[in-house]
């Protein structure tokens, strides 16, 4: 089913709003946007957008509404005015937050009649509306199951789950490990300078290293979820050792050494709270906690 | 070519040293074995070895030596010995240490007429004899080339350049991406736990997320080659306000923000250096040079 028909708004028109819009366009649904600065409207009125003069006007032009502005606060501002009606419309918000402000304003819409999905963009502007523009939903799978269709105009949508709060924490989960790739390689790149090698040359070690052990993390989750951490791989107590020798490495040739410290504290202190002759997720022990620095 | 009559020894049994040795018979090999401990050699001489009455009768048997001992001071120690004649063998060293240490030997090996490979294990005992055990060396191509077959009995064996220091940098930096990966899913695992998601039902997620982030290093890394970072997916002061969202979620929902915490530092760093327009690889100044806790 190609729902090109389903008429949608977009609220807010910020480079990630704009591209939002943009992608419905193309793919043919009568798109109405509405901006505080209506001027971020132009090129896509030229495109064949419309601009509503208000947002109760825009509110109801669409099937679903998406809403993506600078923060949640901006979201409630707007959408909480008393001239805006809320009753009966489907709200779609893209806007960046927590999963507290997430859950908070679905509970907020639900107050006022509207159904709220709450929702994370995985992507740069410049992909949105391609398959490689990851989109996360969370909130009721009803809602969501509705719009899928027309969501799909965006990118490769994900449903997570019926708690609104999902969206964004799959999200900040995502960025802690696209970072972490990202500093690994950067710490081998540094490490491999040393020895003259260029980054290029590097890069796909660091590629199938870090492939190789994405696929342990299903099976090292059954470890965590059935709360038992047999050393089937290795002891966290043999893993402390490789990891002072990476600490020695890196000063020994000059390099930054503070993720290595980062990873051998967290060990040791998993170990010096008796899980030595355990696997190393048992480490979620500590992740799972505040640490005072 | 499968040169299993090739006769090998090895040094050293340990759980390792043991495993390289039963790969090699398992291979066909004629297996000679010393250990300080003659014990060790036991099973393996009920397998089909022989066990060496001395290191200098051990390294006449094979045509090339395999060193898997405590660490290099014990190599020195062992085949330092006066009564030990190295002129003429070739010894591959697979010993765990740093690169000064390898570069070291190998000055020392060549002294004394030996031939030298160094090498890393990237593997568990258990492993070595498939092709999951990676095995690296470096040293002269033409001694890799001439034992290629021979050690191919061992796992997948790399040979990554002629400085005999690059098997322990790719090692510990090959090390370096495994934890990040499994710290940056932990701290995933721990935010999702909150939200009441099973490991299992986030493990898949993470996985994607860092194979997916794999596939950009070698783009990433030409832009390291060229020096230059510009911002074509985002800027880092654009990053660094995603950071402090992750940092702020992990403290609201009470798990560790320790890996966070250390992501902006390391950002921010950069950002004060004056590099907040630029592209996140530009962290590579930041992670090439130590820094003062």
């Amino acid at each position: 089913m190609n729902n090109s028909d389903t008429p949608v708004t977009v609220i807010g028109l910020g480079l990630m709003g704009q591209a939002l819009a943009r992608a419905f366009l193309k793919a043919g649904h009568p798109t109405t946007v509405w901006n505080r600065t209506t001027s971020k409207a132009d090129q896509l009125v030229a495109d064949g957008a419309r601009s509503a003069p208000t947002i109760a006007d825009a509110l109801k032009a669409g099937s679903l509404t998406i809403v993506c502005v600078t923060d949640y606060q901006a979201m409630h501002e707007l959408l909480g005015a008393s001239e805006v009606e809320l009753d009966g419309t489907m709200l779609i918000n893209l806007t960046s937050g927590d999963s507290t402000q997430a859950r908070e304003a679905a509970h907020w819409a639900e107050q006022r009649g509207a159904r709220y999905l709450d929702g994370a963009i995985m992507a740069i502007p410049s992909t949105v509306g391609t398959a490689e523009a990851v989109i996360l939903h969370s909130g009721p799978r009803s809602d969501f199951e509705a719009h899928k269709s027309t969501l799909g105009a965006l990118g490769t949508t994900t449903y997570l789950g019926a708690d609104p709060g999902l969206a964004s924490l799959y999200d900040v989960a995502g960025l802690a490990m696209m970072w972490s790739v990202l500093n690994a390689w950067l710490q081998g790149t540094a490490l491999l300078a040393t020895a003259g090698v260029d980054a290029a040359a590097y890069a796909p070690f660091a590629q199938q290293i870090a492939t190789g052990v994405a696929e342990w993390l299903p099976g090292y989750a059954e470890q965590i979820d059935r709360g038992s951490f047999p050393p089937e791989v290795s002891a966290l107590e043999t893993d402390a050792r490789a990891m002072a020798h990476l600490i020695e490495e890196s000063e020994a040739v000059g390099v930054n050494a503070e993720l290595p410290k980062l990873i051998k504290a967290m060990a040791d202190r998993s170990i010096a709270a008796g899980h030595g002759g355990q696997q190393y997720p048992v480490l979620i022990e500590e992740f799972s906690k505040p640490h005072d620095d």
